[in-house]
């Protein structure tokens, strides 16, 4: 692999999964406990789920949200995911000197509210701080946009009941796939902020507490489920094809996005296929609760938009479908063989 | 408080606690389960032990020692001071486009092999790569030393048995205050790379874990136990005596500080009491069981060099005992009132 670290390795996609296989992996093969998925199940005291994430979007201010919202909804989601119920949160900050303290306790304000709303408490903290600069400030200086140098780590715990399991691994032929949203909105706020385009896009980011709460105690069978996050739908879903050893299979046209993101996606050449969220979610489960899937997301916090996009396959079956395969039907008929997120893609945005 | 971040706000003395108190504690008051000390005690599932810490010393890797170790004993020793066993860690890794690979594998490594060594396991991680430089590294630069923007924060968790009791409250009049070695060893040893000052000073940079489960296994009544970081053992002991509303005596010709760390500080005007460490402990416990904790510390890994240097009494005894002072006996007879580190006190490493 590379000899340098270089932007496209925290792109999210292919280049950040080198990176994560060939060291982290590499070197702490032995330590870890559990498949790679979006929490860490440990065993002992029951069962726990663990998991961390950093945040160093820029501006750290932006439509619908902020790195503190952000930093919480992170790490919630990700717990959520393996059908934990978030209970405690960690958050380190990392500042840079002159930062506005305003700004500071802003961020820590909204962390706060967001912890309420997502049902998580913040037990622990650290704060350190850095002389000079955090990342090259060149971009949101010349724009007017750069509001500080604030970076924050949160980690996660929460509790798991032993009767859950929902992983990765286990979507099976005949399942639908569900979204809980529109794509995009994430990664289009945070663009439009930086390279100063007027639009009223808001960033989607939300904690998916309400949604995942509901899924889980309504006793339907859910397979699995993923936050859409960095790289995207398709990025998302490419792994989870893989994971599962089975065939994905996703209708183009029934993927949702908000007029406004289109057309911001269509001025500047973009993909929401590829384009991150921060508050929606990828729900696989059998077709026949599929109906029922639908209104209990819909019903919840931040899930009015869900619909069903596609179908699990076995694979093998039909011309291209090899163990992992994504297909995506196009609008005009045809079908498109798709992958993760291939270098940087898009400008990024974390 | 200040309307900016200021290099002193990441000091580990009065202007951090400032912050801490006014904008984290002020935001997140209703949120903290847990009086605040290294780690939070949560209930559910038996007591859990959480905590997280950032890590940003340069150079990443120094003599005794490297970032990646540096960032498993950090939070390994602040589960382990509430009495945990170290069970789970989280990394989450921020990287400066343009770090060598290379590096970044040798740091997972070291933090892999510290893993080990401190008995607790990897179970989660995450990797943002931002553009442009991480701090100021004109310093760096200057001396050839600066070897890589790596930054990372891990967040640890530990079990902690019910019949464990240990916190900074639980001081008693009466009691011995042992540390477990030398003083300044790692501040000093960061410092002379940075300055470019040929030594032979070793970071002490270590886990904990034999001291304490041997500590905690004894059956001794340990009362308080602190790593000695940020601060040093100065600020340690300071907080400890408000946090125990006791008042703390300590002997200064007591402080175990090696030739050559009392050389290099003699050279630069430093004062070991406020250099950091990372891998020594304070432990409180009754009078009549310090000789046997002594014994246990120094058979224990990284314990050899443990002493006793002072006690703790009743506050309002005496002149000048408020409750939360500490006191050192100068070794010319005098007795001297301590404050934690005030501003920056000394060339930050972290």
């Amino acid at each position: 692999m590379a000899k340098k670290v270089a932007m496209v390795h925290g792109s999210g996609g292919q280049a950040t999964g080198e990176l994560i296989d060939q060291i982290f992996a590499a070197e702490f093969k032995d330590q870890t406990l559990d498949e790679m998925e979006d929490s860490a199940l440990v065993p002992g005291a029951g069962r726990l789920a663990l998991t961390t994430d950093s945040f160093v979007v820029t501006p750290v201010k932006f439509r619908g949200g902020d790195i503190g919202r952000l930093a919480v909804c992170g790490t919630v989601n990700d717990l959520l995911m393996r059908g934990a119920k978030p209970m405690y949160l960690t958050c380190g900050w990392i500042l840079e000197e002159g930062t506005d303290i305003d700004l500071v306790r802003e961020m820590a304000h909204s962390m706060a509210e967001t912890a309420r709303e997502a049902g998580i408490r913040i037990v622990a903290g650290d704060t350190k701080v850095i002389d000079g600069s955090i990342g090259d400030r060149t971009a949101g200086d010349a724009a007017g946009k750069f509001d500080g140098g604030i970076l924050i780590n949160t980690a996660g715990v929460g509790f798991v009941s032993n009767d859950i399991n929902i992983s990765a691994r286990n979507a099976c032929p005949g399942d639908a796939i569900l979204v809980s949203g529109t794509m995009g909105d994430h990664h289009a706020a945070i663009l439009s902020e930086r390279m100063s385009i007027q639009t009223d896009i808001e960033s989607d980011n939300a904690p998916l507490t309400d949604i995942v709460s509901r899924l889980v105690s309504s006793g339907l069978h859910i397979h699995t489920l993923r936050d859409i996050t960095r790289g995207g739908l398709g990025t998302v879903l490419k792994e989870l094809a893989e994971s599962s050893g089975r065939t994905y299979v996703i209708e183009q046209e029934r993927i949702p996005v908000t007029p406004k993101v289109q057309d911001f996606c269509s001025l500047l050449g973009l993909d929401p296929l590829y384009m991150g969220n921060e508050g929606k979610l990828v729900c696989i489960l059998p077709e026949e609760e599929a109906k029922q899937a639908l209104e209990i997301i819909r019903s919840a916090k931040y899930g009015a938009g869900a619909v069903r996009i596609g179908e699990v396959r076995e694979a093998g079956k039909g011309e291209e479908t090899e163990p992992g395969s994504l297909i995506m039907r196009t609008e005009i008929g045809g079908e498109r063989l798709l992958d993760v997120l291939q270098g940087e893609g898009l400008p990024r945005i974390c």
